[in-house]
């Protein structure tokens, strides 16, 4: 099977034009056919505080009125992902930027209204495996996180789980890489040292640090994600620094 | 050769939901290979002013300063685009958003300075059949009025200019109607009366039309460029009502 590489990068990296230079630059530099998925996040919540919509988290989600939701398709599919696009480009890279709505790349429905009412959240039912393979390997799809339910609706959804469906709807054709790019060098086996970066992981040393608390926080549902993604036929998931996608920690079914 | 329409429609009819709704029913129903091109200026300046970034037009041209064009990047490619999008895919209409920078769509250089810096506004240099092409008619591309330099800068860009250089650019490849979208039903032999709509306008009409007055204003240019598109290839250009694509007024070479 043909490979590909699905890179997901976060909101941080973005902002910070220096670090988005780098990490374009390392992006350009994988071979064969890519995808690119990007965040969005803190240029959301700036823009929103300039136009007076007011920003609610919960747990680490941020809550998607109307307003917020015309605040996060006019930043991630308008500013950021222009932006990104535009500067590949620069660099010879053949971008073309999607949100989940263009050619049905990525459907979702409306998050339930459980304890919480999300608003208009997005969570992930499928990505367009065909579009993708149509693109591909010349067109370099670059993703902005929002989905859309088909029946005319936005949904702002998170960047992770993208990722994540791009790749497995991949899977069937294509042999996969999906890399998360993270402020670190990779998953440290010891969190205060960089150095410590665990080369390979599998799903037996995974148990082992949840066991002895390691692995803990944020870094807990990146890696069951990752699991879940080669559970689903990706070949491998790879964690690591936004400035290096040929290096970091590398996670495989065994 | 395989036929294609290419339909520029304004920004007017895109902040009016009713006027949009009806003009996306009648996009959907123009059969096979179809783009749309939309333009989106008053959305545009009604952002700007509540970010507090000043509105300049001369000559009917927005001033794109930095602010300005990121105003224009979100509002365009953002929330104009991907409600656009998203409500042709809940028409069974399987639309796509681009920019001139998304897949090299449209190439553009900033504008020289000479009597007026216009800032980041571009002149189109030519549009990518090929990438038109490939996603045609499978895909249905919806394109905001922004270009792009190559070298990274995003540019302002009109959208008549944008849609009739993508108009010629499948000229070689497919048999091109290219139709404008307008407030009144067609050409109007009596500016007055919406009954006059001229149903067949050649450049001996047009030339009579100019020389006796009844055509003037903010169709000249329109009428200009639409013979300039039957001189590069492109088939037929009609002018009609954004209700209506069916109807309105047929200019051809002769």
């Amino acid at each position: 099977m043909p490979e590909v590489t699905v890179v997901k990068v976060g909101g941080a990296v973005l902002e910070d034009s220096a670090a988005l230079d780098a990490f374009l630059a390392a992006f350009r530099a994988v071979s064969g056919a890519k995808v690119l998925i990007h965040g969005g996040g803190r240029t959301a919540t700036d823009m929103a505080h300039r136009l007076g919509v007011e920003t609610h988290m919960v747990g680490g989600r941020r809550v998607t009125d109307s307003d917020m939701l015309d605040v996060v398709t006019m930043v991630y599919a308008g500013l950021v992902n222009k932006r990104v696009v535009a500067q590949l480009q620069a660099l010879g890279v053949n971008a073309l930027g999607l949100t989940g709505a263009d050619g049905d790349a990525v459907r979702a429905h409306r998050r339930p209204v459980a304890e919480v009412d999300y608003g208009f959240v997005g969570d992930v039912d499928s990505a367009n495996g065909e579009l993708f393979a149509t693109l591909l390997p010349d067109v370099v799809p670059v993703v902005a996180p929002l989905t859309h339910d088909g029946r005319g609706q936005l949904l702002n959804t998170n960047a992770d789980t993208m990722a994540q469906a791009v790749a497995t709807a991949l899977a069937t054709r294509y042999d996969v890489t999906l890399v998360y790019c993270f402020e670190k060098p990779g998953v440290l086996a010891n969190a205060e040292d960089d150095g410590s970066v665990i080369p390979v992981l599998t799903p037996e040393r995974y148990a082992r640090l949840k066991a002895d608390g390691s692995v803990s926080g944020g870094m807990l549902p990146k890696l069951d994600n990752a699991f879940a993604a080669l559970q689903a036929g990706v070949k491998r998931v790879v964690i690591t620094s936004a400035r290096r996608l040929d290096g970091g920690t590398v996670i495989t079914p065994r």
